[in-house]
């Protein structure tokens, strides 16, 4: 089972196109529109624009239920989420889109149906939108710019639903007295090694270079090379082109 | 400290004001454009389609820098980030974006400086540019739709970024041999008692009766009601409703 996302009053088709491509990418499927500004089915040329940009997405679109009001659209499900950034004077839990996902996920496990609100594009869900969920999910924002387009808002809650809880074991690498090269001292040792690998005939098939360059960079650059390492290999590769004694 | 994002010859500026859109949802605020196609400072009217997908986030726009190659572009970076869909024929790390963003506060908080790379919007990186990155970030996708949009890839980056690591513990609520309640079923008792009320008077004021409405049914909901208790709470009401003996 999955949540199910609902559009209450979209007033732009291409958002209605965009959710489903966000949607899709993530794995949703299933959209419920409420009362959406143009009405529904969409002539031809909303149609087009919406499916413009859906880049492909049209399977969603297709399937999407479309209600006209609030309250018929959600008779089914058994909790409801409300993606908003502005904390109302309502007394309703907040929780990140992380921590909704992982309840969510319980829920669903458990039999429940579980639907995600999210208000029309210029001016966001009302009180009384918000008087029938649960809780609130709040995206962490930059809080002087903290206005989400509407798809984009879609796409974090879909990404935390397809993304799995990971545990974070980073590698780390000790620099100890030297510090990681930068690209440009980095560059500088490739362009040193493939010179000298030009001039002693490294390159015996010209249109192969290219992709042998390639190869050896990669091979380099997984070693994550300190700027001490940088300037040792230097060393190597000038020692290596000397003529032998 | 924050990373630097780099569109790597993005086509669409529209997706370039969407990118600076996202990016300063999250915080983020430095961006590179490397060879962009429109030629760049762009003329009136690609400047006005820009600001205007941007919504606001004029500032990320006026401070972006712009290189006529990748080389050029980051020069002064320590380790570059690839966001990728596709696994290519090249022998890289890659990782989630959660653990990325992990890894990439550690290397910030250690003084490096950080760049994600993001390919252009209808053929990607190319083995050539994947060629100068230590790490591939891959967005979990639907296998079967995985093509993000450009400033929606920028986005989940974004957001993971000013996501903080939240420890999940969310609450549980032990239903036993009942069910959560549907919502036809607490719309069912909220109509119940409203109408009791205003049967009885509890409306005195008729403009505050929806403000009060809603906080009642504020009030219930936090509950998470279960169908028994719904049942309960209707036998409540009907019994409050008739005359006292």
């Amino acid at each position: 089972m999955q949540p199910v996302i609902l559009l209450v009053r979209p007033q732009l088709v291409e958002n209605i196109g965009t959710t489903a491509r966000a949607m899709l990418n993530c794995g949703l499927e299933q959209l419920r529109l409420v009362a959406p500004r143009d009405p529904w089915p969409l002539d031809n040329t909303h149609q087009a624009r919406m499916l413009a940009a859906a880049s492909g997405a049209d399977a969603v679109l297709e399937q999407a239920s479309v209600f006209p009001s609030l309250a018929e659209a959600i008779g089914d499900l058994h909790t409801l989420y409300a993606a908003t950034a502005r904390p109302r004077d309502m007394l309703k839990p907040v929780l990140t889109p992380r921590l909704a996902m992982v309840e969510v996920r319980q829920r669903l496990a458990a039999g429940e149906k579980i639907g995600f609100l999210f208000g029309p594009e210029r001016t966001g869900l009302t009180n009384d939108d918000l008087s029938v969920v649960e809780k609130i999910i709040t995206i962490p924002a930059n809080p002087a710019f903290s206005s989400f387009n509407l798809a984009q808002a879609v796409l974090v809650l879909a990404y935390e639903w397809c993304s799995q809880q990971q545990e974070a074991h980073p590698e780390t690498l000790a620099y100890g007295k030297t510090r990681p090269a930068t690209k440009a001292e980095l560059q500088h040792f490739f362009d040193h090694l493939e010179r000298e690998l030009e001039a002693h005939g490294f390159f015996t098939t010209p249109e192969l270079k290219p992709s042998m360059v390639q190869n050896l960079r990669n091979a380099l650059l997984r070693g994550q090379w300190s700027e001490q390492e940088v300037r040792t290999w230097h060393g190597v590769v000038t020692a290596l082109a000397r003529n032998a004694r």
